[in-house]
């Protein structure tokens, strides 16, 4: 969005942690835009927990940063808007407000409250410090971005956001990695040439519902062995860092084994992009059988390279995909009603054709372009004017 | 090894706690063989660190057993030997051998005192008891069975066995089942036929190496990326069902994203045995870079399915492997002199050829019918005449 928004002349500095990827502390990665890394605690990845501990070292670092980029001590803010995505830069983003004046853009990512709302057997509940620098921000953002009208109602309910500070603007999907590619060439580099692949891609965590893929693929087996004879799932996708998750991988593979799957099931540490791009094309069909999703990015990823989507009818998900048109939408997380969609599709390569135009049509709709027009005329309606250049 | 001495008249009676998969408690496996759960603790899998006490149950549940199926008072032994395999079934033998007055043959499995003494960084010692326990075992087993030399020799140095009462016998590869496959079927199978692969097979801990065999493919892209251009690396296998170990999947996960290499690793959960003479197939090598094996079963494997060997010279698997002929030996756990073997064999077709039937020609030694010639002559030696059939 930045790159974009650097198209239309809008300068943008992005302010991230440093931890420890190497680069320069500052980052020219565009014309307009950079990049700059600031200290709080090691220059190395932390566990999720310690980041909040972080967050005033790099408000102090940003602040400093931006003082010091401009050689004055500032009379106006160094910026005309502060837009902030998730939570904890969410924190920074209010105090950048609070100091500098400058109107405060929040997004959130997920959030916290619905997490909780959906949380599966075992796992533990986002931590009260979350929940609360969540509502700090929403309660002093002067706009809050939703992804999808869901994700807007679940502010103005859990949280008493005001509606009328909130606009939805989806993200869009990079249409140019993810594109269609020919299935026999994407197979044949991922060397899986003779499988029919379904795929779930995600961090591996029960919030996500890998088990109920592997489940699913147990079910259709057992419903159809000849459907399902070539046909595997490859799970792609890593721990979460957090440590409650850390064991998912092998909690999946003993699930696989239990289940009588272990020759269907073959797991992929997370990809490159270019690869997901391979690993899309190449499957029958996507499943993302989460508990919830702000937005559901895998999905849009995956229509956009034209492979139909086998989702839970839940939270964003029931905006990027349209049941009975890019794929469908499954209430609930029973691995019989995945498995019968899955089989629908491999059986049916008419529909499957029709599903896979549907999804890449459906794609066309959420573009960087339109993203960047949208929350550039947010920021034109805080500052009044167009958003300087320079 | 009970079906080939069923063949020769002897009757075997298998002990084993109930751990959950169902059956009968006593099941007919073959002629003159029954296979007899006994109920130690919950019928289900149980820790491991929990086995140890559950052996006065289970101690028990034999003795019951072996009485009641007599049905009578014993004047002398309802067995003409007890053999155990594993420290925890010797506990048992050891103390059958005093009650019965029958001589009791101990085998191992892995020895205690040798994980210690190669333990990698990070990884808890086996424990005192599990040593304690092989000692008295030692002490007082009439027969120890080494599958190597190279365990005998730790029997004597490390727990004073005596060596009058060792007796060298490997154990055999099933190579009805173990046998070479056509590369091209093998691969189509497994849904990899334009990769070519490099297998390792085994628990997934520290111990096992795995680590080491993706550093290794990681070395080898950085040392001729040309030769590496098509190569996998299939991790088959899953967590130990320690808890210590239990996310070791995911440290592998993010290991092999971590040095680049996340599009070269592919991890399958334990693999049926069918599934398993695919893989050995369908691989150009198998890494095996253990800290210890007691002996080598996942290289014997691969070596009946002519795949050559790369692995560790420790322990057994010097025995097992004949450096330069079946595959290669290599001394420690540097990644690069893995690396710099794998090379060989993917650069050379006409070496790789050689091992490969040096490998085939090798695995031909360990058979079952030799081991259980070896283990009834030692057999004999106890009970001073033929064992008696039923």
């Amino acid at each position: 969005m930045a790159r974009r928004l650097a198209e239309q002349g809008i300068a943008v500095d992005i302010y991230t942690r440093c931890h420890g990827q190497g680069g320069p502390q500052v980052a020219e990665i565009g014309p307009r835009t950079r990049l700059i890394h600031v200290q709080a605690g090691p220059c190395a990845p932390v566990a999720k927990g310690d980041l909040p501990g972080l967050l005033p070292d790099f408000l102090g670092g940003v602040l400093r940063y931006a003082s010091a980029g401009d050689g004055r001590p500032h009379r106006h803010s160094p910026y005309d808007v502060v837009h902030s995505h998730y939570w904890l830069s969410g924190w920074v983003g209010s105090r950048a407000k609070q100091i500098w004046g400058a109107p405060h853009v929040a997004s959130f990512h997920t959030l916290g409250k619905v997490k909780n709302s959906v949380l599966p057997p075992g796992d533990p509940p986002e931590p009260h410090l979350r929940l609360a620098g969540e509502q700090h921000v929403v309660s002093r953002a002067d706009r809050i971005l939703a992804p999808t009208p869901a994700e807007a109602d679940h502010l103005v309910r859990l949280y008493g956001a005001d509606p009328g500070r909130i606009r939805v603007i989806p993200p869009g999907v990079d249409r140019e990695l993810f594109a269609p590619r020919p299935k026999d060439q994407a197979r044949a580099r991922l060397h899986l040439s003779t499988a029919r692949l379904l795929l779930f891609v995600g961090r591996l965590q029960p919030f996500k519902g890998p088990d109920v893929a592997i489940r699913a693929v147990a079910e259709a087996v057992a419903m159809s062995p000849e459907v399902m004879r070539d046909v595997m799932l490859a799970v792609v996708g890593g721990p979460t860092g957090q440590d409650h998750d850390h064991d998912e991988v092998a909690r999946l593979m003993e699930l696989a084994a239990s289940i009588g799957v272990s020759d269907r099931v073959v797991f992929f540490p997370p990809q490159p992009h270019d690869r997901l791009a391979d690993l899309y094309s190449a499957a029958e069909a996507v499943l993302v059988p989460s508990r919830s999703e702000s937005f559901g990015l895998v999905a849009l990823e995956a229509e956009a390279c034209a492979t139909p989507v086998i989702a839970a009818a839940a939270g964003g998900l029931r905006y990027v995909v349209v049941d009975g048109e890019t794929g469908f939408l499954v209430e609930g997380h029973d691995p019989r009603d995945y498995a019968a969609r899955i089989l629908r599709i491999l059986a049916d390569p008419g529909l499957a054709t029709r599903l896979s135009a549907g999804a890449q049509r459906h794609a066309t709709r959420f573009s960087w372009d339109a993203t960047a027009d949208d929350v550039r005329s947010v920021y034109r309606e805080l500052v009044g004017r167009d958003t300087r250049s320079r």
